[in-house]
């Protein structure tokens, strides 16, 4: 194992419980043979982490005993395992968080992110990225060209959301489509779209600074929901046709039945956001009478390295939407700016090692 | 224009208005340039026939004058147009029955049954083929041999219902597939799915008859709603995994969720059966978590060489599935019986020149 | 029929045997119920005009009678056939040369690119476009808007070879490409891979001129094949892998082998470029033990109202690579000079109505 | 670690130079933590087991040390590694040969087949299964169900390479297939072919053993090439057309040539044969003029459990391509038949605990 002059321990934030992320000193962890250690220099905070910080839980994963919470990270290599090839100390690096087995139907497949035995960073029990230091399987490990920021690089995280909604969705140039919800995940699936070669993208959503920021990144017309009926507005921009695709990150029923509706015949629908209640009412005859496509899209799968491809390329002011900034100390701080700021607030960042 | 001797009138049973059926003496129309005269040897009577004689109207589509029911059907070429050139008078055929303009978008793309300005027999204000004679493009005439008789030919319709649902979701050989409902259409499916290689293959229905009727042309089991949780049994059967892909046919609410609860992670799911409602509340998250694929299905497009190479294999004893006979006279004791008679009808057919 | 105040007489320039075009004063043809008449203002010269031009054939298609040729153009529409609802006298349009029936096999299947029966501009015996009017049924024409120009409008043509060549190749946001071959066809074909996001575009040619424009469209590294070995510099700037995709558009042995070549594991390769000779010695054992598919490309389908809202976007500066401009009564001159100039033009271009 | 009575040696053929095969006594090896111990039933003598006996090497792969051949294995379970969950001692089971990274980009991407660094049974340097026990990680293990044999189950490995074939040629029901030469991985493709429902099969050869043996799979035509011009015979049982997919397992110019020649407008071509020599000379305008696909196949990915459904379902007569028995004493004299009995050998099967 190569080394580097290290500390021994460092600043890790904690989630004791709801409501509570207490900075401890805890010791640096050591890479494994197949690992590096990465010195972490930016994190995103997500809706996921939020949600943990809230609720303690999503679903059926429970934060059991405290976890440290970020998973939309980038930073320096520091440390490399001896089995490792690719890396050295120093590498600048984006962590795609998901780690799988490798081996399973789904591996084998090619659609890893529903790999069972995912060591997922920041989904209980997996420790998370809120701290100096992390290791991470090299496979895992994506170098960064010199001019992509490591705020940028964090990014990639949600856009790889965005990509695998566009490669879901079989997004193709010359096409309009649809991004219902403009959040930090919509607003990067704006830019995966235009990566596509999407010409007109129409964007929906209630808060105004969203809009703005996705007529930013590249979106054709913005639809606020509280002053216009989305499938009208969208209707009316299509000339009554419908979008060849629609993208929905909004995670509502309004959302998602104007997404529905707002789909060409024979167009295609990709639902990204995840409800807060199980089951809602589609509108099943038009789906089967206009032979709409609906795909699911969880996570994400071979959407890192494409993703650093196309953020360097600089298609688009993506650094626009970190919106505030914050220090690890401050890690609780930026939770709750994530959480009460909606209309302030796109993408909230922690820097562990500022 | 070749000639035959032909009558100049014929017999059609014509809607009157619900649940009135006349047969009426018509003249025997005459081909246009590219049209070949059929003189009609089997028509299957179709949900979709059913539903007008009841109600007058499916959706949007309203019976606002006499309309001749029928579009499951095969015949004998007796008459060609004078730019005919791929059939002659003696030929045996099937008759797909939607002509299309061939132009639009839908068109160009191959999804020709998305066209907006499709002719589709028995569709007001299209007459159908409960009529001793129709005149058909030529393109919509496909050659039947010598082995596949007419009656098997007219299954080719239902038929390509499912071949469209199998080819949708991409059954592969070796896959296990849910069929849930297995009247006409669902069992034509089970024969789709058994030539897409489907190694194990669980239909569900209430209906003892078509549950015996699947596992006679090939399911492998069989689940009686009435009796056992579809889910449940599902998961049993493939070892808690769920299958491959999921086939609905029976539109209704629950088969529906039972669809989404029945399909693997990653798993697909083709939805042919139109609810009587519209609107269905579907568990969105396991959609979105199981990266699961929706697709409509409407009618179907390029199914009809391939579905005639396949019935033509013998693959199953497709005919068993037709229950009850009938000459065009009795057409209206047709319509009752497959409208009445769910627990002991499966296919009703009519045979306008017997 | 809608009318518009038009002469009854016009120019056509007319291919009356190899080398000798004359400008004859011919009637201006009147639409059929379903055509509209455009009054041509820019056709391109496609090497395959310069083909007919010298050699009187191109394979089994021979010029057997004077034949008007040109087949990449756009126009204005003056008149409208009684059956047109789409245009209306006074849209600028675009047109889609290959008029196809919509009826076979490969019509119905959405490739009717493949159609046997296709009536081609240019192509034996159906007329082209060097001529002040043009009929075309209305399928084939489609409206541009006010800030595309009737050169950019004629070049959608060889940009719709450019797309059907990316799409049946599958290219993807941050994929690497290499182009073998930019005249025109790969100069659009450049744009093309633009517009699926391609990330590095590595073009490869032996004329100066051509990868100086190949640059200015938005290539990233240009090989003049007279100087450097394309497979190794193309290992060299791909870190020895390979690229994602090939695109081979120069329609030679060398480069067809050097596409192989350069092409990655599991790398894709579209050929477009038809060789003089028939038989081309591959490697075999490299495309079998590295997987790569491989596209036959034949013109396109489906391609026009795509290649329109690529186009209207802006994605390059398209109307560069118009080198050369002539008036219709210097057609020869025209195809004189795509025939000989090689090494300082691009693309000719004639204006029948300037 | 579960324990069973095993030896401690056991018996290898091991091949020493070319043509010299002896049977050592070497130690029983130890599974690994996620590795099982397979008591070897059955193992196929494959076409490159025979060339590396022949000639030391294949291409870039050399013989270098003393070598165990034979990859087509199936067996039994006979101690598992302490990390092994699937399975235990008794297990009858087939034996996928290459082992896999599963963290590459090709492993991600689920074309593990094109893994850099797989490590594959009987391939220098790794040992093959020309033994009475191999060690193999768990998820290379696949269950057999009791009614399939341990000689079918090695069959699964050339099955698979057909399933690998029709997969990526995307056969589907209904569909006209040419398979050129039908040797076993041929004689296999006809039943994979026949697994996607493809209604009519003609194959080739010039071995009248393997023509029978291809119709007793299912095969519809066989053509003799000593006797008959497959293109001509090819094009006369499909009216003209051509087939709608070729699978190529001849490995040799004048089958690949009549491939391309076969395949109708639209079609596709699947190679699987390795010719002798690296350059064929191929018609490149019928390639790009008719939009032909062609495919490499480079072993498989995602085809034993999907293999083993399908011969577990009766589909064809797997085992009458067994022709010649030999036991493990006798290696090298089933090495010396499949080598020089080409008129009157299948496949050859060695047994190492017979």
């Amino acid at each position: 194992m190569q080394t580097a002059t290290l500390p021994t321990t460092m600043k890790a934030a904690v989630l004791k419980q709801p409501f509570e992320i207490v900075v401890d000193t805890v010791p640096v962890p050591s890479p494994r043979a197949d690992e590096v250690l990465v010195q972490v220099m930016a994190v995103g905070v997500c809706g996921s982490d939020v949600h943990y910080y809230e609720h303690g839980r999503i679903g059926r994963y429970v934060v059991e005993q405290p976890l440290i919470l970020g998973h939309e990270c980038a930073g320096v290599v520091v440390q490399v395992g001896e089995l490792v090839t690719k890396f050295q100390p120093g590498d600048r690096v984006a962590v795609e968080p998901g780690v799988v087995c490798g081996k399973c139907d789904a591996c084998r497949q090619g659609r890893y992110n529903l790999c069972p035995d995912v060591q997922f960073l920041a989904t209980p029990p997996v420790d998370g990225a809120f701290a100096q230091y992390i290791c991470v399987r090299q496979d895992n490990v994506f170098a960064i060209p010199p001019h992509v920021s490591f705020e940028e690089a964090a990014l990639n995280e949600p856009f790889s959301v965005g990509i695998q909604a566009v490669t879901r969705a079989g997004v193709k140039p010359g096409d309009t489509v649809a991004i219902m919800g403009v959040g930090p995940v919509g607003l990067m699936t704006v830019v995966a779209a235009r990566a596509c070669g999407a010409k007109t993208i129409i964007v929906t959503d209630l808060e105004p600074i969203r809009l703005k920021a996705a007529m930013h990144l590249g979106a054709s017309f913005a639809i606020n929901v509280r002053n216009q009926d989305p499938v009208q507005a969208i209707r009316r921009l299509t000339d009554g046709v419908g979008v060849d695709v629609v993208l929905e990150t909004a995670g509502n029923p309004e959302a998602l039945r104007a997404s529905v509706a707002s789909a060409r015949r024979g167009g295609k629908l990709a639902i990204v956001g995840l409800p807060a209640k199980d089951d809602i009412a589609l509108d099943i005859p038009s789906i089967v009478d206009n032979e709409i496509d609906i795909y699911g899209v969880f996570r994400y799968a071979n959407t890192y390295a494409r993703g650093i491809q196309i953020l360097s390329s600089g298609i688009a002011d993506v650094k626009s939407i970190v919106t505030d900034r914050f220090p690890l100390v401050a890690a609780q701080e930026a939770m709750e700016r994530a959480r009460t700021n909606r209309s302030g607030s796109l993408k909230v960042m922690v820097y562990p090692n500022d």
